[in-house]
């Protein structure tokens, strides 16, 4: 079959393909680092290339690009690679804009004290041989040698061990290391003295999926991975996915597909990285909210989606990784935190053993922030949960120049309220390319402290700068000219973005005040912040647009990714998976769309920072910002 | 691609295929019903056509096919279908001889007596459906159903059935019917209300596979199968399939594959006579040899065959049919009885269930005939088990004009000792094809006592008699003339015959006599004869030519395939499977290639009936025949 050449500049990558294939596949089998949030399903418009050989070579222009590639765009021969496939010879330039970039990790994840005791250990044993005065089977010699040298009784076996038993045995001189798994079954059988373990935790948020590979004889994290959701491209927040699974009926087939492997696919990074063999890694832990534990259990979530709101299970799960398909121990198992109720699942179980709100005195509120919010109130007397639909707008999807947390992505912005002057800083120094979680919520309340959007979330026409201006999607007001970032478009931030973070924020004060009516409370104590970028949030702004009530600056704590601490915490200490599954039965979940309060908590949370409530602790800030 | 006409007579049965295609897979293909024996591998020689037309358009004769057709074949156009391929149009004939008939089931199986306590056991549920106001996971609704209204506790749940668990329970309208396995782990939830549960009972011998459908609310037996063990063309008897796997690094897959097909082909077929799907089938009870054990579960036997003789397990294994590969419910499991030691596996342990020996109160021995022989001897007091290589002769293999029990074979002889005139009945009264194996043990027996062979089993050259002459392998003694049979050729029983079943013989008696020895007894009070064809066995031959010592003809029993009763016992009451564990253990096992007088036993016992001991129960009889 014929084939043809392919170049990418400006690394100049070269191959060649056979008809058929899209330039995005084309630069996927080359290696090409090119962005793709939505998988090439064709509705990011982030794949863009400029073509500067053989646009006669490829298929013609789509409707999708039609609507996703500006004119001028069109005019220099912008396509986007994911909706044109290879005719002929072409050359491409992938432009700065376009360039993947690897999502950063900006910190070492920080160590969790907890007493290790994990669900796999391993025994290391020397066994006599068998002799004709001594012919039991090779099965039964292991566990009496297990019941003798390590007081380990009554334990099974996993077939796919016991198979491979008499070679092992033999090969190892009856020197061999058994991996028991919960004092239970035995899942693994090396041959002499292995003693180190791994595990992975994963966090499968609905838009970020994380994974932390650790060593489970020292608690150490030797390796981090994450990704886009590989679901993303079938919707965008769990009742779409739950649409899309009800409309096909080879929906849920899809979805699990797509999360497991991108499960395997941080697997095999997170192994590479660490330098060992993917058969190492005994156990993975996962949270996840209902949707997605479901969606990765291949159940169907679509009674989760409508009253009366019930799930499959709410028992923490655990199920053999060959059942599941992932690339791990064969004989090891996958454990699931357990479920709430509602959409509150596993991952907000795991912010709660994180945290432990359980030995709180005073009410506390623990916000979890990601696409599908999850919200508890409470202390060491009752707790309250509910879960609240706030889009991916916080993670940076649907911002117009939103972007994940990586080199080039606005992390830092003050905004000076009487000359407009915009200062920001960029993760690693380099030249703007985009805004990322925290810098939107920054950006926000400096744009609202400098009146430059009203209470109402309208932008001020009356306000005269150079900096506001009209696009093509309203007003917007500029961040960083093009001349400064290194996408060569200049950076702004719009009215559309506004809106979306105004519902986001709304949601989950809304859903906050629902909980306070329930406790019975006024005040909160503390606010914890959670979510893969809750670290780097600034509180104060956070406060400042609304996300939460109003409570005493130095008791908002950030504590980043708790869910994943929660999986990484039940990975280290198999205890803790009792305690998850206690607390998980005592957690009272509200249904929001059920509470006859919540439409109207959520209009008035609509305002910046809100339509009635004070805000004590904002004052200072609060009058010097413009009434209406 | 051209495709070639082939067309068998005289059904008439006609197709087109691609070159390559021996005429035996195309056969297959067809489905006209063509002996053989070893499933093409060339080495039976059954599978024997008459080439109407088109030799030329065959591939050459080949070296197996010289060797294993006789001369007069040859010159008559005879050729084996496994060994030509088809080049172009071929016609051919399907004589008698190579006509396939279904092995038959004489009798119906006998029921067994056993209360019904089957592992697997349906319980009917009706459950409130979820409201708002009882939101509990759908796992713990149905688990706290089964609590109430059946008091079962702790039961674990089987991860494909959580995984339907949403849409089965609304399907059924919250009405399922749930299966559960040892009253440990839900296995299976149907809508509705559905009593009957399904088994099979499964007895993998060495040369011959049998299994029976069971319905477990009944013990009915609603299906028979048995086929030749398909690992048969790589190796007859336990030490040459070893061999094999020894000398193959695939032997081991290979070898598994055989047997799991093999099973799946008895699941398809009993499935399909009782009018049930594959999945209906719930669990599986095997038992066999520890090779065929081994073998089963895709563990190296390598070592059962070499001192100090020891097993992978002992004990009996419950493996999931989906870890297996075997196409029945997935979520099912298959038990494998224990295995006592050596080779004596878990065939021998459901011998023991059927015949419990430790009931009795004088010493009596079991026989286990086939290929692998295995023998018990004791009483409540102890017992002693040995295995012993008879190879496959009493099964009517490496005898002539051997066959199976099918319509056709001689069943029954008497010859007259002063006129050599022969008596026959054959199965269903058809004209003969061949001689089974209880017509074998009769035929030796007649003609030892006619004075046709001697003591030493050489054939009487003395004897002057029409039906004695002189063949190809040497001596033989026409039993029926080919005038009088279905397949055109004489049925005779040759000198080589004689000593197949000699060997085959001695081995298991020389067995006996070591056990006998070592539990210190002289006499045995009772026999009992097992195995497939047991039932149909004439003890008084089968004593007369010395397969077991002397012993009150009143006390010798056939039992049948006491294995497949065993089997078919644990299948139908779980209780019989600790049974099964503690018997399996308390049985001292001899290995005979270490013991010191085995061989001198051998020697002989090579005699008829035997060189030194004397038969009481047989004087009348044994006066009769000459001395030599």
């Amino acid at each position: 079959m014929h084939k043809h050449r392919v170049i990418f500049h400006p690394s100049g990558m070269r191959g060649r393909f056979v008809s058929q294939k899209t330039l995005l596949e084309v630069a996927k089998e080359m290696g090409v680092p090119l962005e793709s949030v939505c998988g090439g399903e064709g509705w990011c418009g982030r794949c863009k290339l400029i073509i500067e050989k053989g646009m006669g070579n490829l298929t013609p222009l789509t409707d999708t690009e039609k609507k996703l590639l500006r004119d001028s765009e069109l005019k220099s021969n912008y396509r986007l690679a994911c909706c044109c496939k290879v005719k002929g010879d072409v050359a491409a330039t992938v432009p700065e804009i376009s360039k993947r970039s690897v999502q950063v990790v900006r910190k070492a994840v920080k160590e969790i004290p907890v007493q290790l005791k994990p669900a796999v250990r391993k025994y290391y044993l020397e066994m006599k041989k068998p002799s004709l005065d001594d012919t039991q089977g090779d099965l039964e010699r292991l566990l009496q040698a297990l019941e003798k040298q390590h007081n380990l009784r009554d334990l099974s076996v996993d077939y796919l061990i016991l198979k491979e038993l008499p070679d092992v045995l033999r090969k190892g001189e009856w020197k061999v290391t058994v991996s028991v798994w919960r004092t239970k079954e035995i899942i693994r059988v090396e041959t002499g003295r292995k003693d180190v373990a791994y595990g992975l935790a994963v966090d499968v948020g609905t838009t970020t999926v994380a994974g932390y590979l650790m060593d489970l004889s020292t608690g150490e994290v030797l390796a981090v991975d994450s990704m886009m959701n590989p679901q993303v491209s079938y919707g965008e927040d769990v009742m779409s996915r739950i649409s899309y699974i009800i409309a096909n009926s080879d929906g849920l087939e899809k979805l699990n597909k797509k999360i497991i492997d991108g499960v395997n696919l941080i697997l095999l990074n997170t192994a590479r990285d660490a330098g060992i063999g993917l058969h190492e890694i005994q156990e993975v832990t996962l949270v996840g909210n209902t949707c997605m534990h479901h969606i990765f259990l291949k159940i169907n979530p679509q009674y989760v989606g409508v009253s009366p709101f019930t799930s499959a299970v709410h028992h923490s799960v655990d199920v053999k990784a060959r059942d599941l398909g992932l690339n791990m121990l064969g004989t090891g198992n996958v454990h699931l935190l357990p479920i709430e109720a509602g959409f509150v699942g596993a991952d907000n179980v795991g912010v709660l053993l994180a945290t432990e709100p359980w030995k709180w005195k005073k009410v506390g509120l623990i916000i979890d922030i990601g696409t599908n919010g999850e919200l508890v109130l409470g202390n060491g007397e009752r707790l309250f949960s509910c879960s609240c639909a706030t889009g991916p707008a916080l993670e940076g999807a649907h911002i117009k120049h939103g972007m994940r947390a990586a080199p080039g992505a606005i992390e830092k912005v003050e905004i000076d309220p009487s000359t407009l002057e915009v200062h920001y800083e960029t993760i690693g120094g380099e030249d703007a390319r985009g805004i990322c979680g925290s810098g939107i919520i920054q950006t926000a309340a400096e744009l609202f402290k400098a009146g430059v959007f009203l209470r109402s979330g309208a932008f001020n026409k009356e306000l005269k700068a150079p900096r506001m201006r009209k696009g093509a999607d309203g007003y917007e007001f500029l961040l960083v000219s093009k001349r400064e970032t290194s996408v060569g478009v200049d950076i702004t931030m719009t009215q559309k973005d506004i809106r979306a973070i105004q519902l986001a924020k709304s949601a989950m004060y809304a859903g906050a005040k629902v909980l306070m009516k329930r406790f019975g409370v006024e005040k909160i104590g503390r606010v914890i912040l959670a979510g893969a970028f809750g670290t780097y949030i600034d509180k104060r702004a956070a406060m400042l647009i609304g996300l939460f009530p109003d409570c005493r600056l130095d008791r908002v704590v950030a504590v980043g990714n708790a869910a994943g601490d929660g999986a990484r915490l039940v990975l280290l200490n198999e205890k803790k998976r009792e305690e998850a599954d206690e607390v998980a039965k005592q957690v009272h979940y509200i249904e929001l769309s059920l509470d006859p309060f919540f439409e109207k908590e959520f209009v008035e949370a609509m305002y910046f920072p809100h339509m009635k409530d004070s805000f004590p602790h904002l004052n200072n800030v609060l009058k010097r910002v413009s009434p209406q």
